[in-house]
């Protein structure tokens, strides 16, 4: 037994810094301790994890939470508090919860609680369903890894009523650890080949970060399709095709993303241009991933979300029969935001049977999602109906939730377009604006000069002087030589009003300094 | 717009069978209907995610699944129920869950309870406490993505606690959607180089089929090195030698993966084992993993709990402020069982600075492990103290869950050991026995003439005869020609004293008929 003697005062300092010498040589270091290299090192791991960026949660959220800091010590800035509009988390900005889905929750977590009278009888019949579901009536039992089954059920019945009818088979459902588990165990299905035989997948420009991320680790060639800024980040078929064709000399597109409604571009998906990408996906081959976290959020008039199975089935057999589909929810989003949850499913339409048994395989390493997400997503699919006892308040809390989200779409789209040198596109859905930004070219090159992206360089500023934590554009990809932000619609009307007015502000001053 | 028109009867069956050509050729089917090979074949899709092997959910398991559906429609078996005994699911087997646990989840699920006058006050003010550092006091928001930061602190004023004073920093905490994440992510940090340099990683045979999973998806060199079974399953020196020098002459070993107390195997390490250990992988060039999820169940007298953390601070700074090592911890074990909360934390100790920036960044890209998991790993870590309303209950109630799985070890040992053919070592810890298990030689051939491992044979008879559903030895690796099951001590003693009972009577059985 070695008594406990001259620890570090700091658990994981070693005596010394950074090794710079990665061979195991020993040396001695002041205090006479022999020191090695470390076994893993910037240089000696694993190369796919580094080439992994996440801009929604990058440098500059980082930098957020240092300012956050130093605000609670009392260090002096020119803002009061930090405001973060880098992300959609509804609940952090203030949105309550449906009172339904925690009462559901609660009774789950504590079955004592179904012998509470407060409680509605809904909310304890949802419950006790759950809970049968369940191993030993408890939430904390792993469920079957694809998900409890009476919850895809629920979300086999939900997607049927969504889709006016359209069949859809519990099997086929797959609950997820948020969509983001979803989407990334689908690339993982889709990967393989080497050189020009390598997996292409073909993402929006801008995307949301978890695509590049996720292919980025799995080693796939991600081939990039510009959306039409022009016209309100529609989707032309025409770039699809430059970009499949392209790719082709290259690598082996085999699948196609879409985010509809978009993220980040709020863009709503006609009906047609659903029709028209499915069509070209039959003909260039490609496995459709249709990732529809948002589709509760649409407000712009004459926007209507379509779902891509419903319009795969209105197109007839041929493509209903044969086009291979994945589809993503969570219950993250939409009139909910319940994040921390972290619920989610996923449906497949026309996957091979012996795929499907490798994608079972495969989930059921990580055991099982969450179960209080499951829980969740099956209060979502199946929420309180006319004539129970807490279908009104359950109404009045989602409709009161979607219009103000709706008017805050609308007040960001209006007064960012007041300011020169910003031109925003209509919300039209999903939760955030992706404005361009006019950046003189002094301050491009001063960016430049950091080795920082213009816009990068832009929001640092922007943070800096007024709290407000956006994301850059870069981090989400654009064309070359424009630049944006994107900016959720969440903080409440009040604060987001201030914040609008210090961004439109902060753009003048900016301009005029760099000009 | 087209309408819906002869969709087929169940979504996501095409008109046709499987595709047995892969080439793009389109054919016409009997309906008419322009039919193609699938984009994403068995033949197509990613190598190594077939590869992946995972016996406690694997065959067996679906087949047990099967046997209950079968039953639950009054198809008449041998036996009335299925008992699962597959796999480490503490709830579903009936135990119950922590009452403080449940009710503090309950009052953050749905705060309103916070003016429930029947909740005792020391779980409102722990629920208080997390809900303040939710963002909008609220589970449903993303949290930092290292996990809640007052969540980090309780773990590592835990982790002091344990290790009798040992530093412990918050930031070196990592908060993990149960252990696997955890440890999936670790590995997925140490992959790197092709061919004889590329990463290998020792892991124990018979071993916790995660880690074959995972070091076949990432394509990571599998190192065996083997307990022996002879000294109740402890870990030689001498073994890992002769392991890491074979290894060598074809990849690069860099991570050693520990788990104690053992899983499958139930042993408990001794803290010199654990110095040798470390020892070894100093002189060696090791990262260590220690799976330590199992660290309050020790049952065996004379055995203890010691951590691989505590014991390399006591070996002194020459190891202490070297050696890598990540320790992994989880809600699903010990006394509380909560494996559907999908909780954990890792602690990492003397990870270089760059890389744990790229673990971050890594993390980062799914966003955050699911909340009520984090507040559930904080309760954990933080249960009532003496004097608090609940301490005395919770006392009780973690004794009682305690005492009964010691009692239901030493049973289950004992009973097996009275069976001709099985030898069970004693359980020292964990939840598990791994008895060997003699199988004729005719049942051997049947079983390879049906292309099925021995014990996978012997299992699945176990299984359409008793209704009990073990896991084979060979799904967790085994000496060759050694034949072993894995099977929980977790059924209720009356139902345990039956299944090993039946587990007796099948042996004689199935011995007498192959003989």
């Amino acid at each position: 037994f070695t008594p406990l003697v001259g620890a570090p005062k700091r658990a994981g300092d070693g005596p010394r810094g950074r090794a710079l010498n990665s061979s195991p040589v020993e040396k001695m270091t002041e205090n006479g301790v022999s020191s090695r290299a470390k076994v893993l090192t910037i240089d000696t791991m694993n190369p796919t994890v580094k080439k992994v960026e996440y801009a929604v949660r990058g440098p500059i959220v980082q930098r957020a939470v240092e300012l956050e800091r130093e605000l609670s010590q009392g260090v002096k800035k020119p803002f009061a508090e930090v405001i973060k509009a880098n992300i959609g988390d509804a609940h952090a900005m203030g949105q309550q919860p449906i009172t339904f889905f925690r009462q559901v929750l609660a009774l789950c977590s504590y079955p004592e609680l179904l012998n509470d009278s407060t409680f509605p009888e809904d909310a304890k019949s949802r419950a006790r369903r759950i809970l049968q579901s369940c191993g030993g009536n408890s939430l904390g039992s792993y469920s079957a890894s694809q998900g409890i089954e009476s919850v895809r059920q629920d979300v086999a019945r939900y997607i049927e009523r969504r889709d006016g009818g359209v069949p859809c088979a519990p099997d086929n459902i797959y609950l997820t650890t948020g969509a983001s588990d979803g989407i990334v165990t689908m690339l993982k299905l889709l990967v393989c080949g080497e050189g020009a035989t390598r997996t292409g997948v073909m993402i929006s420009i801008p995307q949301y970060p978890l695509y590049s991320a996720a292919l980025a680790e799995l080693g796939a060639v991600q081939v990039n399709y510009y959306l039409n800024e022009e016209k309100c980040w529609s989707l032309d078929i025409s770039e699809l095709q430059r970009s499949v064709d392209e790719a082709r000399t290259h690598c082996n597109p085999r699948a196609l993303c879409i985010i509809n409604p978009g993220n980040p571009t709020g863009q709503v998906q006609s009906r047609q241009c659903i029709e028209d990408v499915i069509r070209f996906a039959a003909k260039e081959r490609l496995f459709l991933m249709a990732d529809e976290v948002y589709q509760d959020n649409v407000y712009a008039d004459g926007c209507q979300f379509h779902s891509f199975k419903k319009v795969l089935f209105e197109m007839g057999p041929e493509y209903s029969s044969t086009v291979e589909l994945a589809s993503f929810h969570s219950t993250s989003k939409c009139y909910m935001g319940e994040c921390g949850f972290r619920g989610g499913y996923m449906e497949i339409i026309n996957m091979d049977n012996e795929v499907k048994a490798q994608l079972t395989k495969l989930v059921s390493v990580r055991l099982c999602p969450p179960v209080p997400g499951q829980a969740l997503m099956d209060l979502v699919v199946n929420p309180p109906q006319p004539g129970e006892p807490s279908y009104d308040n359950f109404i009045k809390e989602r409709t009161a939730t979607l219009s103000v989200l709706a008017e805050k779409a609308k007040l960001t789209e209006q007064v960012l377009n007041t300011v020169e040198g910003i031109r925003c596109n209509p919300v039209q859905g999903a939760m955030y604006s992706f404005p361009r930004i006019s950046i003189p070219e002094k301050a491009v090159k001063e960016a430049t000069a950091n080795g920082q992206q213009p816009d990068m360089f832009y929001c640092m500023r922007l943070l800096e002087e007024t709290g407000i934590c956006l994301v850059p554009g870069s981090g989400f990809g654009q064309k070359d030589g424009t630049y944006h932000f994107r900016m959720t619609i969440l903080p409440p009307t009040d604060k987001l009003k201030i914040l609008l007015d210090k961004v439109k502000e902060f753009h003048h001053k900016f301009t005029q300094k760099y000009s």
